[in-house]
């Protein structure tokens, strides 16, 4: 295995603002390329392989995937708005907050990227290579961002998207939170952060397809001016709603994390907000413990003293 | 990170019944506000953004997120009918009875609310402006509260509602009694609390509409009185429907939880009525013990001894 | 809790197969609860409450929910047929497989006279009193047991309930051995269990409703004779057809324990077939030990020294 | 039980590439016939048994008992694709590549052969006798293995099907990489490993059916061919589509676990390359350890002290 050891020393990163920006630029990726294929997927079949329930599924799956791929890593945000609001509760420090939205957004850009190539021949069948964005039978922006109904005005919409991202910020706080009801299972956390943007799109997504993530919308919003749908997917209302999904997941995010630390978290003896509170959030600084890591070989058998002994 | 100790400090309720009752009353909300929202997702849109199933996999998942909010703080009832349970059961002393209710009831009403602000929008497109309950297609108030199918006798719909709690928290009796085969990871037990509501709504949901909450159907049903819908949410069948939803839970709740003890519970060596078999009951009376806290950090490799020290 | 303590050790009954017997009597009335309930409402509101793939979801989930109610009593079988199995492997003493059975039968029984009082309104809103077997649309004997299509040979119906019935228990024995994927959380196994018959749901259900439990088909079959659909649940196909589902599941869950067995757990080096692998199956004669008690609440910080000082 | 023993020590095959390779035959085996059998219940149900979202759940559920079989004994790669990636990476020696490809395509043509059989009479009334491959409402061929939509150029198959198994691979390799966010309990990586497939069912699967395994697509094809569509199948599009899902899903696994290793896995610390940081693959080569057994049965009470001094 000498060659494969060679290999991987050369290609390691071994800085951790890199590590963890690429594992939010992947975990983003992954989100975004379940999310939007479920989309396009249900839209392009006109429903036969696909419908809104479908849609709910995808992501909250994908956002479960997202997790297992950055929550070791960088906790696993893949999403701007929480990682504000992570900086403000002094969970992440600020000069990290950059890198990780820049990485948030590419990754969400280039999965709509993927998702665009493998269902372009899908895409020219149904639209017959005109590309609509808004409203009608052959409109097809929305399958990489989000729109609102009609009769949503942009106000409504805003406080769709801040009522959304609340419930999404205040569950996970509840999921994450070891003084309350937390998942002991790291795997039932991924999963249950999943349930929550399962559950988010069953009861807030008819308003205005619950975005509640700016790099989930603006990154494929680029995309799609870039690939045939010109100007129109900004200047849909004019240009009156494509940063409605940009702003309102911000403020929802603070708000739902005061939510859930003003009613529950905050009054627990154990101090709910300390970041040690939250092992999604530390990991993101500190990564996994030895300790952590020697009991889980333990348990599975699969000792390799060795290997230790290489770092102790 | 200073200021934020000393906002905590402030902000920070040590009083234990007040720390319960919020978090009461914060899980009644998260609980209708997804349930609710879902039934409105699914009625304004025709059907487009939401379904029957649609409906049932979301008041499961609403049911998951409750008790994620409240469960380590004060068992997560987030339902009266189950608080008074407890308290027959010896579980809940008796002086708490009262504002586990109330909290419950306005966590409730506020959600509706909120769901009301929400889908306001909708809602108007929908019908016009023009409020109606019962039946119809443009038939709004069931958005909120429960109002049985035409066919359905006031006796078989309180019969319905007995069954249905009865098995709701039969349900919930199994699944948190360390004595038979309870899950051992919190998370689980939360999915799996969810999954009762979802089984029940799946198949005991036709006739009523599956309320089996008295703060889930009253709460949202005076929020409806106030915001358009009149005295017709209570004077449906000549005022001889609004109080099944409310009795019928009552009843069911103590019948199931001594159909469960009567069947499995009760006869086990370790004795499954004792309140220390169940952590869920416990939590509401001690909140998650310094050990238990402890291990869990052990385990995430997030021992932060200085903080440990401040309370030993 | 004076009072309680001596109403409890009244009631208790301390024989150990009586215990069981009761568990299983309530694990099986549970999962016909839900699983019949599931069938009523979808047939009853013409699939406007519910569809094929919700009574599937149901019975997945009814499974689950029997498994928490009896699982760690009995060893949760509520089948006939998985109890035979378990005689034969040796794993359930002989004797105590006529009780088994018969508390399997009475508990489906019971569920269906409850689903029968429950819906008796939509039935007769449904059928307008007249109970029809078989088919046509308003057919309503498949709320309560299965009917083949027509086109389904008896001799096909019977392959297909063996095959169905061994994926059942083979996938059972999968999830319950230890030595091989087995889930150490309870709840995820009585969890996997449950997506076991949905998955048969899901795949082997279109020819004649997956029975895959002689009980589940039988007490509801004798039921619907009593309440009113007379001798033709059983005379139906010239009474060439009840008998289908009692015997192609005892046929099926001797072939599913062996497939499991002959390619998979037999070879392994601790020896899958020991009844101490798999704690399903020794729960049903032993109960959880002390020692499990004692760490589970030790976990959960609620050692009550005093309850142990009793015993030991 | 001493003729148990006898026969079992009989039987038993102690060699551990037989046992593996028995264990990749099952494995596959429960996955084709819970996966094809879906198909074939919603196709000839004409979507009332069954429709797309279930066909979903149903290959989802289908790996979930694959790697519940085979996951303790060989890993439950169930997927030559995966097994050629885990060769390269260095976590199957390659002399078992070929005994495990060969159980695999082995097990998914017994597993078509016996959906056919269940599903005869059905495929009869279905399409009275005349076997169809490719499009139109009598169609059957697409029952057991994928087709493209008639849009989809051969070359947007190859990369939907190297995009599609690039996610799946990817996604287990996160999943199974103990220093990032995977799960603890075994049960639980079973059903995460389920939910990638459900995932990519629901976004990546309207172009040609998501076979992401050559296994899957193969083995019923060529039954399909004995059975009576003939040598169609293959000849679909003159012999230009029948090879895309075998060649796609090797270059797709491949790329996958780059992915994942370049954007995340390889950066850490404790260097998820390395075998030793998954225990689906270990399991592969070592079996579940004497320590590991112990300890669960110790949490589960049930150690059978005489059973480990045969072995020690």
């Amino acid at each position: 295995m000498a060659w494969r050891t060679r290999i991987k020393d050369r290609i390691r990163i071994k800085n951790q603002l890199g590590r963890e920006t690429l594992a939010e630029f992947i975990g983003t990726f992954i989100l975004l390329l379940i999310g939007d294929g479920s989309v396009a997927q249900s839209v392009l079949s006109r429903n036969a392989s696909g419908a809104y329930l479908s849609v709910n599924l995808a992501w909250g799956l994908a956002v479960t995937m997202g997790v297992f791929f950055a929550g070791g890593v960088s906790g696993g945000h893949i999403n701007p708005a929480v990682s504000l609001t992570n900086c403000i509760l002094g969970r992440l420090p600020w000069f990290k907050l950059l890198p990780y939205m820049l990485a948030q957004y590419l990754g969400a850009f280039t999965a709509a990227a993927v998702v665009f190539a493998v269902y372009n021949d899908a895409l020219n069948n149904f639209d017959g290579g005109v590309r609509i964005t808004g409203y009608g039978a052959n409109a097809t922006a929305g399958i990489f961002s989000t729109f609102p109904k009609e009769y949503v005005s942009t106000w409504t919409g805003l406080g769709d998207q801040i009522v959304g991202t609340a419930l999404l910020v205040g569950c996970i706080q509840a999921i994450t939170d070891k003084n309350n009801f937390s998942p002991s299972d790291r795997g039932i956390k991924a999963i249950s952060i999943g349930f929550v943007v399962l559950a988010i799109g069953l009861s807030l997504g008819h308003n205005c397809g619950y975005a509640i993530n700016p790099a989930r919308d603006l990154g494929p919003r680029i995309l799609t001016s870039i690939a045939g749908w010109g100007v129109s997917p900004f200047s849909f209302r004019n240009y009156n709603w494509f940063w409605v999904p940009i702003v309102g997941p911000h403020i929802g995010a603070i708000l739902g994390a005061w939510m859930y630390l003003l009613f529950s978290g905050i009054h627990s003896e154990n101090d709910s907000w300390q970041s040690d509170s939250s092992d999604l959030q530390l990991d993101a600084i500190k990564g996994p413990s030895m300790d952590e890591i020697k009991r889980t070989n333990e348990i599975n058998g699969n000792v390799n003293l060795a290997y230790y002994n290489d770092r102790e």
